[in-house]
């Protein structure tokens, strides 16, 4: 699992500073979530392949999370993409972007699919073999769903030394790594946990921004690995948190605490603070595994 | 007259070329002209004062000559604008926009006024005492204007030495400025060639960004100061620019010369070029005083 933060701060894109928007790269897929303008540079300066995306989740539909959305359908158009491309977002969005294309006169030459979010509860809103994607249900000023992507559990691994000793054929190779018990060549029973190791833990990744301290995410998010939780706000400015419904650090780390997170990441910085380490040091008072989410960056996991 | 590049490259925003934004400072205005997605970041890279814009002109509606209107309108906004904004666009953004700050629940706190455009006939669309704007139709794959920023003939300007000499009354030096005889404290004609100068010579710009070769603009910007005239191709390339209603660099300096327009700027090329001097070559063989424009830079006139 690969997380790479095109834009990590709240409000507007400055000249150094990106609003939100992140490339979640798990099981072969190219997950972008939120789309603040400039994006589609920060894509471009973090070389990441257009083409990959084939799926968008926007939060919500503040505009330092959804106005480079437009843009990037259209870069896509222009650069002649043929995929088709799924946008998970609030419901108006279709709206929007379809009266753009429209006025514009500039229909997509490829297949694009509006999933519109309406529930106030958590909802499966896409699955293949690999990969589960949930929506959390956040407290914000406006309908906004964060998203929890889950890996699902792999297949058993072959013990290749176990394997060869047991002279199983190479044709049940598949059916081992699924989890059966299978025949030798002299027709004896393999177990299948004499032979196979478990696979590898699948891990999680819940993206929650924009939000009001939530508890009622707690269930969602239970022993993610990585939690992204915003924290636009230290905790001397909760004042300006509460109205505005947003967490500040010590909020952030509280819910990666409940939660039994393993790593934090924070991020969606309100622009007043110059020094982010702050952040940092408030949250690792509670939780103790927390990094700071900055432009340009990497975390794998 | 100062004319700002933000940026005037074509199609899409790129790790370093902007799409189309222009900022116009002409007797006391500073007029913003298009908006592609990342102009407000621009803005502030070129250190414009987002609070003197109060005007905005909007060519048409492709992406890339307005996707960063929202934005700036959202970031006015935050940043507790008071003072109104007019936007003059084709009809249709004011619809986009509406939207967006419904769905948004973030309606601007100072006065937005959008004038949409729909005339096919130049129109005087904005005027005080000292400017003028009109609308110069352009002919581009949808509804498309450019616009034509002309200074008022200013005031006459006293020729002090020749006042003093007169003993006229500090009291009617404003009336020689407008143009009239006065009398001196004698009760003397005191004709006004005598102790004034004509005005500088109101200057003028017409931006010209999107558009097919397009003599129908010829008796709008005739005798025009500044002509900026898109090329968004070569003259080898002249089979791309037909069906996309775009011109070649040599159909701007034909412009620019029938017109007798003192200077042309070429923009708003395509990125499959890497040296742009070749536009600047092929448009100084049909006319001689052309200019590049480049993200960034500012031209004095």
């Amino acid at each position: 699992m690969k997380l790479t933060i095109l834009g990590c701060h709240s409000a507007t894109p400055r000249t150094n500073t990106n609003p939100t928007s992140q490339v979640l790269e798990i099981k072969n897929h190219t997950f972008l979530i939120d789309c603040g303008e400039g994006t589609q540079v920060e894509l471009r300066r973090n070389k990441v392949k257009f083409v990959r995306i084939k799926h968008i989740f926007i939060s919500h539909l503040h505009g330092d999370h959804c106005f480079g959305l437009v843009g990037l359908i259209s870069t896509f158009k222009l650069l002649t993409r043929e995929a088709d491309l799924h946008v998970y977002a609030p419901k108006g969005l279709k709206e929007v972007i379809t009266l753009q294309m429209k006025l514009s006169d500039s229909w997509t030459n490829y297949k694009l699919i509006f999933h519109e979010l309406t529930s106030d509860s958590s909802e499966l809103i896409f699955e293949d073999d690999k990969v589960e994607v949930y929506t959390i249900p956040l407290d914000h000023r406006i309908y906004t769903n964060g998203f929890l992507f889950k890996e699902k559990e792999g297949e058993r691994k072959l013990d290749m030394n176990a394997v060869l000793n047991t002279g199983v054929d190479v044709a049940y190779y598949r059916k081992l790594k699924q989890g059966f018990d299978v025949e030798d060549n002299n027709g004896n029973l393999v177990k299948n946990e004499s032979v196979t190791k478990p696979p590898n833990k699948p891990k999680s990744y819940a993206f929650c921004s924009d939000t009001a301290y939530n508890e009622a995410m707690l269930p969602i998010i239970k022993d993610v690995d990585v939690l992204y939780h915003e924290s636009t706000f230290l905790e001397k400015n909760e004042k300006l948190a509460a109205p505005t419904k947003h967490s500040t650090a010590k909020q952030a780390a509280s819910i990666a605490k409940q939660a039994k997170a393993k790593t934090l990441i924070l991020g969606h910085y309100s622009t007043r603070y110059d020094d982010l380490n702050l952040f940092k040091e408030e949250a690792s008072e509670i939780f103790e595994n927390v990094k700071l989410a900055k432009d340009g960056i990497t975390f794998e996991f």
